[in-house]
């Protein structure tokens, strides 16, 4: 991003780390719960640390008494929790750069939705040599189900055996297929063929119209786990396929209408991504951001009779928005100095006394080792 | 602060918003239970959401494997909890700025700490003639208490009774401290005499040499509710009165023993302020920030056969960092303005056809109502 400017201030949405455990059951069945951080709290609630945000989002998107203006946008960084063991790349605990889109129903705002998740990864320094977006569609899985088998109640089984089909056995995948009436070559078939369906096409050529088509590819292999996906669904993947999915989402137009229990009916689509597999990528990447302290100038003080008139200059450097920090209790030089150095600070500051009796300040630049002599009303410009 | 810059890059502690609740029952006893939100979980372990950070942060500096520098300056912003009712001012979940310093027992720790609280309050806007830093000494109750009672067991109901006396009926609190062999007449003249011990008398000067005096007064109302506190004691409240503490701290120079069960012994002292009670005041003085979406231009779109040409417009000028919203799918002219304007939208840009047939950009500043037209390339340029 090429300008430099104050953080965005677009709609965030916080909210506690608890739900209802019914907020999870009410859409996924009991099975849910053993994926759940979940406990009986002290008033007898069942409760559970939130695993997800789009169940939070859904449930407040519906909340009648809010007028919220249409299509909402909203983002949140949910700290999220899973009830298993730990993996690489899937950790109990984590962050999630959550993105929703709320109240449009055209495949307009998937593309929408897709740049964002681009924009967002090329904000970090990664190109389209670096990640894809897998682009599918449970529209076009359900097309191909219903052509093939009549008993809707076998779908979801289906899907689950597709979103395994990279990681499971092929023999394991065909035998859970065959007993469902399919078999793993037509499946195999229709997602090499992977002929984009017409929302498809038209998310492709909304991101080809922005400039996006190398960070997009259609890949029936994808279907996502979870079952309130209804429409377009996708996960970003690095390029060399070291890594698990770096983010997914999709449309799940029916999920507010089941957690409001029919009171409102109102489409939906949005993509988590974890903090946990990106930081791997990032920094197998070197493209890490440096989050180390800063220090702007150490304040040397060797003269102990001059402890007082250091203080008043560090808070007027502080006041103007420096980050100084010194000795806070009498120390040797040279301890000091390696604090300074140990501590990275741009510049160190030593307040003397001139032969005259006015005091001056001995100011270092730590990368050049060049020093000079300045007043103390000086040093802040000196620093600029 | 008068420098613009990045925000600041200071060491920031983050972690799970449980503990073990023998972190809290160590220090303070099965009573604390009642304070807690706290649960057995799947897997039979006794926790608890976090009420404070303070054990959180000893156990952290604690860790044998960890060899931090000395002194240690940390800040953090957990989200906190308490199981009880909520009182204005008091929530059963808020966000609390903590800010810690381990390693260091001289007074001038205390006054660098507590000059942090001040920049941290005025750095809202807020001046010496809205808030005031109460500064009161553990030590300087405990040698009034030994002077006249022998029984150090009942120090702690007796820090009790202090800690009430500004919202307890005198009479209750006089048959209470009774009770204890005091009267609240002798209590009361120590109030007001407020005699500065050592300590205070240092923190004082430390301050004076830094321009922060106005910012500060002794105050032995001033105690603390939780045992855990060693020396200086400290509260900051707004000069009317109007509200609940802003911000409190002070010295826990044998916490980090207590929760290492002995292993590692380290100086520690810090304060924690809500967000409840800073919002409070801060809106009551005018000086909340505005944390309002902001949208640098929305684009209208009238003629459908350029939404081609300003999708790929918005995507240009996104990357270029600005913040731009348009309309997902074909609406009327004027309910599209009108969405401009419900975003606080800075400018509008209208792709449009010219006579002789290249699209030209309609610039609209919603302030001042002025419209120009430019070239496409040129919109960034024009909102800069």
């Amino acid at each position: 991003m090429a300008r430099d400017r104050p953080p965005l201030r677009l709609p965030r949405v916080r909210r506690p780390p608890l739900e209802p455990l019914e907020l999870y059951t009410a859409k996924s069945g009991d099975e849910i719960i053993d994926q759940l951080y979940n406990f009986t709290d002290k008033g007898d609630r069942s409760v559970a640390l939130c695993p997800e945000m789009t169940p939070t989002l859904a449930r407040l998107v519906a909340a009648p008494e809010r007028q919220y203006k249409k299509p909402i946008k909203w983002f949140s960084i949910p700290q999220l929790f899973r009830y298993e063991r730990q993996q690489k790349g899937r950790l109990r605990e984590h962050f999630q750069f959550n993105a929703d889109l709320f109240g449009e129903s055209d495949p307009a705002a998937d593309a929408e939705l897709i740049s964002l998740l681009i924009d967002s990864l090329r904000a970090f320094g990664l190109t389209s040599h670096d990640f894809v977006i897998r682009l599918s569609s449970r529209n076009a899985w359900q097309e191909f189900f219903v052509k093939r088998c009549r008993d809707s109640a076998k779908a979801g089984e289906f899907y689950q055996i597709i979103d395994k089909l990279e990681r499971e056995e092929p023999a394991k995948s065909n035998a859970r297929l065959a007993a469902l009436g399919f078999s793993l070559t037509e499946v195999a078939d229709f997602i090499k063929a992977g002929q984009p369906s017409a929302e498809l096409n038209s998310i492709l050529h909304n991101l080809a119209l922005r400039g996006l088509s190398d960070f997009v590819k259609v890949d029936y292999n994808v279907i996502r786990g979870l079952a309130y996906y209804t429409g377009v669904v996708f996960e970003a993947f690095d390029k060399k396929g070291a890594f698990r999915a770096i983010a997914g989402g999709g449309r799940y137009d029916h999920l507010v209408r089941v957690i409001s229990g029919g009171k409102v009916d109102l489409p939906g689509l949005g993509f988590g991504m974890s903090d946990v597999v990106l930081a791997e990528l990032l920094k197998e990447r070197g493209l890490l951001p440096q989050c180390e302290a800063r220090l702007d100038a150490f304040c040397l003080i060797e003269d102990e009779t001059l402890r007082g008139d250091s203080l008043s200059l560090i808070q007027s450097l502080r006041e103007a928005g420096y980050v100084v920090d010194y000795p806070l209790v009498p120390a040797k030089a040279d301890k000091q100095f390696k604090r300074a150095l140990e501590a990275k600070a741009s510049y160190t500051i030593k307040l003397e006394r001139a032969p005259a009796g006015e005091i001056v300040v001995k100011f270092k630049n730590l990368r050049t080792r060049e020093e000079k002599v300045v007043n103390p009303e000086n040093v802040a410009g000196e620093m600029a």
